[in-house]
């Protein structure tokens, strides 16, 4: 059993060979050969004013790969409310860090076979699912990226945009000037040959843009109607950065799976400041529901088509996450970790037994 | 963060303690201060000719102690017809081994404290439910106790048997003798100073008993309503060994709990030999279904009357295992494994990180 860590993971998964680990993931998920495990959120008080315990787990079964995946979040969490508005904050309160893991099982043995925090992989995966997305609907010819958000999230959707298309500017944008600016240094000297600049405006941003990535943490809508000219493609992480008026207003729509639940919430009485929020939306609306709209895996196994004309509009709605991505990325880190002897080799009979119920 | 081994957990949580622990645990399921994450069961196709992947979790949040446990199994299973009827088996394909793990995590700091192999553990919280519902429905003058299987689960049913009641006499049956005969040598060296006998026939096992515990893995009837003599105590560890009869046939039923679905089953096509016959039985007859029976928690807590009179019927119908069993025996012995220095310490960082998504 092996115990990795973030550093293992981003020295071993590089957005273009994570892309290609779940591409065919994606595919076999379209023709019912990997099966998602379910969303499930635990949440209950805690002894801390004003926070709550949650304990969110999703998984996913990928036989052709040999593997199952559970990602397991812990976490104690706030809503303070900052200019203005609820935010849901995570607390470092194992020892000032936070716990997000994966664990990866055998489906041909049984065994546990590795554990890795999830931050690196996470980011990485939401990245993979947007790029994917890109290289299918987006023009091939496109030149100019406009990402709106400069946080962690936002530097994985550049990545994975750049490994998909031949984007020569990139524009910035965020409300915080700090941060983008921060983000920009460090983005250019990963991507050098790119041009990427600072916007001052979300207009500025998307202005002659040919794709528009929302990357935030906005629990409302980041894309503007306005934005879609013919042509682009769009796309954001969070349901909530998109609402029915932009769906509405393009040609073609993806969403990441419509086919479970965005969530399953088991919430105690007395929990304070849970939001509901994440129920409220676009992807609840009966008139419009994201069972409407066909999933990236069949826009990878080509039972729904992609782009059929340079002047569409195309989006890709990144509904909700799928723990069969972290099957995927999974199965690769360990192939390349065992190959390269890299992490803390643990004894297999501490996590397997001489007995069974 | 301790890896704890099934000896560990055996050492440090005898079956009388581990009934302690259960009980108040319940008592606050009852009151909505404890939540069960939903069990959910993944299965898949393996590479094994007849075999299928299957991967099980269940967990639990029990803010009073503090702790959140989730249970695992990663089985290949089989159903391989035996003495005419498909039997449902575990593959020991992880280095001879099977694979079952317990993490523990704190509701408080949201780290992963534990991880420990399930086997022993599953043992002593199916002892324990049974154990309790007898303390609270079982005449106090019980003295003869017919066991019905002599398998691993019947073990820990005579441990809890004989932690809430003082019995005098045991007689146990099981079709097979030889492990019957050695199931009855390791009981009496096990509990010295109680009558444990073989019975030759289920009919010569159960008369005259003033309680009858059925601990098989039959899919089909176990006890009988000839059985059912007024006073009497019965319970089983499957809802299958009970039947709609049997349980028309008594003054008082209760389950373990109703009030989450049996198991979620998410099954890829082509997945051999499924068994879906845990979906058919009392518990899904909308005539008699689990939730019109006071459960385990409502027993504890008061909120459902035990047995009121001596002649009374009672049963507890082990329905469907629960995840907070998992917490609450857990919490106990990561609290006596620390007092002790019991397990392999591990470092925290490596299961947490300075990065969240």
């Amino acid at each position: 059993m092996l115990v990795l860590s973030n550093a293992d993971v981003e020295r071993l998964l590089p957005m273009s060979d994570c892309i290609a680990a779940l591409e065919p993931m994606y595919a076999d998920y379209a023709n019912d050969k990997a099966l998602l495990s379910p969303r499930v959120d635990n949440m209950a008080p805690t002894t801390h004013p004003g926070a709550y315990y949650a304990f969110k787990h999703m998984g996913g079964t990928w036989p052709a790969r040999g593997v199952q995946a559970l990602r397991i979040n812990s976490d104690i969490l706030k809503h303070p409310v900052i200019a203005g508005k609820p935010r849901r904050e995570k607390q470092p309160l194992a020892g000032g860090r936070w716990v997000g893991l994966v664990l990866l099982f055998s489906t041909e043995t049984g065994a546990l076979q590795a554990i890795f925090p999830d931050g690196v992989m996470q980011r990485l995966r939401v990245g993979s699912a947007n790029g994917i997305a890109m290289k299918h609907l987006a023009r091939r010819d496109c030149r100019t990226l406009a990402l709106i958000g400069s946080g962690w999230q936002a530097g994985a959707q550049l990545m994975a945009a750049l490994s998909v298309r031949a984007f020569k500017e990139v524009r910035v944008f965020s409300p915080r000037a700090a941060t983008r600016d921060a983000f920009i240094g460090e983005a250019r000297s990963r991507h050098p040959g790119v041009d990427i600049l600072a916007a001052g405006s979300a207009q500025a941003c998307v202005a002659g843009a040919d794709a528009i990535m929302a990357a935030t943490s906005s629990m409302v809508r980041v894309l503007e109607p306005a934005w879609l000219k013919p042509g682009i493609h769009v796309s954001c992480i969070k349901s909530q950065e998109v609402d029915g008026e932009v769906l509405d207003g393009c040609d073609r729509v993806f969403v990441h799976t419509a086919r479970q639940a965005k969530q399953m919430d088991n919430v105690l009485p007395g929990t304070p400041n849970v939001s509901e929020e994440h129920k409220r939306g676009w992807w609840n609306d009966p008139a419009r529901p994201a069972a409407s709209y066909p999933d990236l895996g069949q826009l990878v196994a080509g039972s729904a088509p992609g782009r059929a004309r340079d002047d569409e509009i195309t989006c890709f709605a990144n509904n909700v996450g799928m723990g069969l991505q972290f099957a995927a990325a999974g199965a690769l880190v360990l192939e390349r970790a065992k190959a390269s002897g890299v992490g803390h080799e643990l004894p297999d009979d501490w996590f397997s037994e001489d007995v069974h119920p």
